[in-house]
């Protein structure tokens, strides 16, 4: 008897008091109750962004939001340029596609980042109206140079920069208004800790301004319209109510922890899994710059990573994720944003370590579990 | 001590077994378990549409649904006709102009439904790719003769009919493939009981064949890749999993109670909200085709309705609507679709009865609750 764990980089688990308190009797959008909610929300929000500036919220997935900044700050004459090092990549340009916007690509190889150099050059050769990326590209398990690209673009009046911090914010220290980070994407369902169902936009006034010069249509995902709403405390369309009620409740236990010890929390849950996979004898995939919302590894030589994927779901109860598209079958990949704890680590690496071992995997018990162990009993001695 | 009471046509209340099964730990989306979720869901909403085709979903509210409609079905030279009689009418149109598409507009006086013949002259005059609009117009308590409108466009091989059901779809009997609709719309968060963020839009041969067809960009609303992924018995994006959990029990209990009852569940909750009203001296805002979901009472005169939706928020803790826009301060409105029961009938009828004496309306408390209570005895005695 196993009970389910989900240790895949989203959705990710749900605290049990914000299950509960989505599970209260539901309000009523148009009512004060539900504006007091939306203003706390609100205000939470900006406090994570780490922002002055507002934070629209739609109902929908992620995807959503990244069509939506698309959208609204491109006008049908500009070009994109689309950091493309995985799957989350891919998706810009190919939002880009579908609406006949013209693209560049820097084309990364999966598991490294971006070279911000790189997109300094282009930066130069051409006039590019966004500069769209990932913060952590959740498909290879790669963290990109956010703050370095930012710079660049910070002082082009004719470029904004559009960040999907979908399984970053709240991971890792993005200070959207220091770094002039034009808009950050997120989703409910990664450290926000929330089932799927909710994105959200930050908006500078350079993008606001740029909201203003499009001329691409749009109606459900107007930035504009939703700045108007956000103001009010409300919302252009309905909004998902319950998952709004649960949003107050995660702003306010990411408060009670502090901004700082989330993001250290973070970064010592991906140490110590990047640690105990390594002590395992297993070769990251993406080992210099590796996210620290989600760890890809390189199942053992002639080993199918699908094996381990399943190992853990028919042994375990546990959902990890294998490797999408050219990674398929090479990789797995562990989810450790959001609510986990070290206990949670030492508990999917041991289910690892089980899952090699019984494919032929010649490791000591306990080998990885150790190595997480003590990265952890550093880091709190160090505290 | 009053509990809170939810009586607005949408967000309606959530059953407190789909609360507690919403509130089970998340599952991934990515898994067997899910995709069994989504198959009993896909074949519960084609049970709950009457329809042998799909139906499609999206992390969305109902306008998201709206918005995919016109951007999937029309072609950019393509003119669509409206039948607007109210704020739901309205966004149809708005709608079309966002996206530069030509429309032509029935407008319907508030109040009143939309006179099929109209609409047969119209589609004389012109060839329309679309005729948009509602099955019930939540605005103003009126519903619109879907069927006859149905006939009409059937027939035509270069127009199809698109439905916003938000508000009708198992409230009333609209068999979707027996009267050949093309799209029927509609969300979570009214009789399907949940809390808002799922749209819902089904999808004729007809409507995939202009899908097809249609030139115009679209990519997190696009009809054809939800359609690929549905009958793999998943969603394109991420879907709102918690949500979906919820549907599933929903569509379970409505299929214990029977698409029959659940039509006479309602007819009988409107009527005796409607007689309820009627015996205390009130006046319909629709008299000649009265929603099911949504009864729609002119205040009496001199009295603003604003004060009676006050009263009973502040009295007895519950929710009503007032009017909207042309109709705000002249009617309030009573919404009785979803997860109610007679007895809500008659609390929220004594809450009305309370509000009106107590601003000066001369009525015998318990006339409307008695009249209600007529009704539910006479529906009780011919089953």
């Amino acid at each position: 008897m196993y009970r389910y764990r989900l240790m895949a980089p989203g959705p990710t688990p749900v605290p049990e008091n914000v299950l509960t308190k989505m599970a209260m009797p539901i309000l009523h959008h148009r009512t004060e109750a539900f504006e007091k909610v939306v203003a706390e929300v609100r205000e939470g929000l900006k406090w994570l962004y780490q922002t002055a500036n507002e934070v629209l919220i739609f109902a929908a997935s992620g995807t959503g939001a990244m069509e939506g900044s698309v959208i609204n700050l491109m006008r049908k004459s500009d070009t994109a340029l689309v950091v493309d090092s995985g799957k989350f990549g891919e998706r810009w340009w190919k939002i880009c596609q579908a609406f006949g916007l013209k693209y560049d690509i820097v084309k990364v190889p999966w598991g490294q980042a971006v070279d911000a150099k790189i997109i300094e050059q282009k930066l130069k050769e051409k006039e590019y109206r966004l500069v769209l990326m990932q913060a952590s590209e959740t498909s290879t398990g790669v963290e990109h140079p956010i703050e370095a690209v930012a710079k660049l673009v910070s002082d082009l009046p004719g470029t904004a920069l559009v960040v999907d911090a979908i399984t970053a914010l709240g991971v890792i220290d993005i200070p959207t208004d220091a770094w002039k980070i034009d808009v950050v994407v997120t989703g409910s369902q990664k450290a926000l800790m929330l089932p799927p169902g909710l994105a959200f936009a930050s908006l500078s006034p350079k993008a606001l301004k740029f909201c203003e010069e499009s001329d691409i249509p749009k109606f459900y995902f107007d930035f504009k319209r939703e700045l108007k709403s956000i103001k009010e405390n409300t919302t252009a369309w309905t909004p998902a109510v319950s998952l709004l009620i649960g949003l107050q409740e995660v702003l306010a236990m990411l408060k009670r922890e502090g901004r700082e010890n989330v993001f250290r929390r973070h970064a010592a849950l991906a140490r110590a899994t990047r640690e105990g996979c390594k002590a395992m004898g297993l070769k990251l995939f993406a080992p210099e710059a590796p996210s620290t919302a989600v760890t890809a590894v390189y199942s053992p030589a002639g080993m199918d990573a699908g094996k381990i994927v399943k190992t853990l779901k028919n042994k375990f109860s546990m959902t990890i994720a294998g490797g999408q598209d050219e990674a398929k079958g090479k990789i797995f990949r562990i989810g450790h944003l959001g609510y986990y704890d070290p206990m949670d680590i030492l508990n999917v690496l041991a289910a690892v370590e089980t899952a090699l071992i019984e494919n032929g995997h010649k490791i000591e018990p306990g080998v990885g579990v150790g190595a997480a162990l003590k990265v952890f009993m550093a880091g709190s001695s160090n505290a």
